[in-house]
């Protein structure tokens, strides 16, 4: 059963999804005329008052610009992480007998993790170790990155709108979301790159890091979900879209796709 | 550090802070006065046509209800089931061991779903395996019938005000969780209790069933999450609260003690 690839195939699903929801449904990100790309500017820059219809170029920006960035870089990047643990076509007799093995001191410590078929992979995918790490504290980066571009756009498009910040539960689950990634990479780029800890350090952080990456993930899906909800429903209060309008239906489904998508994280991560 | 003391204080805490607001904030679940009672005998078998005035109480009494048997049911009660699971207090190493000395079938299942400590926990907590048994399925058939009630309840609440069925990601997160679960319960009974499969067949269903299990109980919190938060948004959206009223911050940190609930569990088990 190809966990690894229906979990990166639904994850491309999930950031086609929502990028079409932005630009067929949203009307766009403002990514393409002349107008626009003065706009994004000015966005960065302020260096003239914007006219009425600019500032609603502006916001529009702003608003639909949050969920298709966080999406992709906090569910969709993050998710890349987990190749190594989704990789599962390993025989489960082939991993207990590896535990029982293998012994050295880093090997052990996966073990103790849990995490046989990720020390398999581990052990199996090309590349050197430096460079595997590489790649992995980059897409992190990237992902936060983007995580923290999209909450400036929110953030900026409730200035804007003159709305309060962080009056729902989605924005303390997306504020903790942004809080723990943060420091979550920090600790992680102290630790395992630059100046880098001693061994033992190392091995005693690993198996934390790990859970709190796995948690990490799970929480942007649910922050993700709950996003879409909301958003959903203020549209529906506005009368911008019906109950069971193609959109309504559409968000609605988008994140049930996210759900499926957490849950074979987690099937493939405690089998 | 005592995962399984801290997990059960969170969701014993949840628990008493639905009913807390369920009876402080929205008025009572209507289970006190004389007319109340009788109420709630008219809700179950509709004698006589309602007054508005109790027309009003019932569809409270409908409302109120629905998160507080959810919470309890399918959480808290849910969550009972992984006492095992979360009494983590044996150190890695013996596990490890453990892993490689015991190798009967039922065991290297149990570690092959890298369980180590849910399996340590089943060899010394006490109890015949028969009786363990018997009160995981009767919890979890008590959570199942809580869940069934508490649609019910909204069900009927939405029917009463003429509101639309299942338009919301909450309701269909909702559905899915009830439908799973229900499916869950059946397939654990009919296979590990009456008729019995054969060993083999209990054998292949049992680690499937741990994880459908795991993935239940975060679907579980993620479908609380986002009830307390459109159930917020709905009442804000009417004016019935404020964004920052003492009500919308209780319902966002019940929200946030939930996740941290479900983080316990995940943490627990990975590791
Ligand atoms: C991991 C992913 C996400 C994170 C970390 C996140 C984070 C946040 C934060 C911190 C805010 C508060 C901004 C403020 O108070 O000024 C916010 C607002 C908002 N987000 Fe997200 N978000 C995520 C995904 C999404 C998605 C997928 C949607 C879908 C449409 C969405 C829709 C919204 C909306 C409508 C608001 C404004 C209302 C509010 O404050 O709740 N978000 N988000
Ligand atoms: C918020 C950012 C991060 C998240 C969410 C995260 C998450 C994870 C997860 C889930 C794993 C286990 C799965 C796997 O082996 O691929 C892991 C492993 C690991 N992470 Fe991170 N990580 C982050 C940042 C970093 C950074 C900045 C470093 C610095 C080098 C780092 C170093 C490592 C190492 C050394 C491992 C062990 C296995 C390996 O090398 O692939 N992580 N991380
Ligand atoms: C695991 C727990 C839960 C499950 C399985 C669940 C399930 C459902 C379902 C299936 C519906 C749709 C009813 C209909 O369409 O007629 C619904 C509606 C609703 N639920 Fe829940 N619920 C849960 C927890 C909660 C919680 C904790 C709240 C918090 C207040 C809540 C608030 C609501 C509200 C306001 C509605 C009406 C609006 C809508 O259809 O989304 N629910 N729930
Ligand atoms: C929706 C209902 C159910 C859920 C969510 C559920 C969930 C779980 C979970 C998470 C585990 C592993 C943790 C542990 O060992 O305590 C487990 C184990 C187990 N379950 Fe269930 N279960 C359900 C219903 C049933 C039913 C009806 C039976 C019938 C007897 C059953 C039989 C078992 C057995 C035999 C085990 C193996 C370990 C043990 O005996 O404690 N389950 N279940
Ligand atoms: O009925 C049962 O089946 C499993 C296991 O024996 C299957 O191998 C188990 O733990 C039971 O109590």
């Amino acid at each position: 059963f190809p966990v690894f690839g229906l979990a990166r195939l639904l994850a491309l699903a999930a950031a086609a999804e929502i990028i079409f929801w932005a630009v067929h449904f949203r009307g766009g990100m403002a990514f393409s005329s002349e107008t626009d790309k003065l706009l994004i500017f000015n966005v960065l820059f302020e260096p003239r008052p914007l006219t009425d219809k600019e500032i609603m170029k502006v916001r529009h920006y702003f608003c639909e610009t949050h969920p298709v960035l966080m999406l992709i870089g906090l569910v969709v990047l993050n998710g890349e992480v987990y190749e190594t643990i989704l990789s599962m076509g390993v025989p489960k007799e082939r991993i207990v007998l590896h535990s029982c093995i293998i012994a050295n001191g880093d090997n052990v410590l996966m073990d103790s993790m849990v995490l046989h078929a990720a020390l398999l992979a581990y052990k199996t995918v090309p590349g050197t170790k430096k460079l595997k790490k590489l790649v992995h504290l980059a897409l992190q980066f990237l992902a936060l990155l983007l995580g923290l571009i999209g909450l400036w756009t929110v953030w900026k498009f409730h200035n804007e709108r003159e709305i309060d910040h962080l009056y729902t539960l989605h924005s303390w689950l997306g504020l903790a979301c942004i809080i723990f990634f943060s420091f979550q990479w920090t600790t992680g780029f102290y630790t395992f790159w630059y100046p880098g800890g001693s061994r033992s350090g190392r091995a005693s952080l690993l198996p934390w890091h790990v859970f709190f990456g796995l948690f990490l993930y799970v929480l942007a899906i649910a922050t993700s979900v709950s996003g879409l909800l909301e958003k959903s429903i203020f549209m529906q209060s506005a009368k911008m879209i019906g109950r069971f309008s193609t959109e309504a239906l559409f968000m609605n489904s988008l994140g049930m796709l996210l759900v499926l998508l957490g849950a074979l994280v987690i099937l493939a991560v405690v089998s």
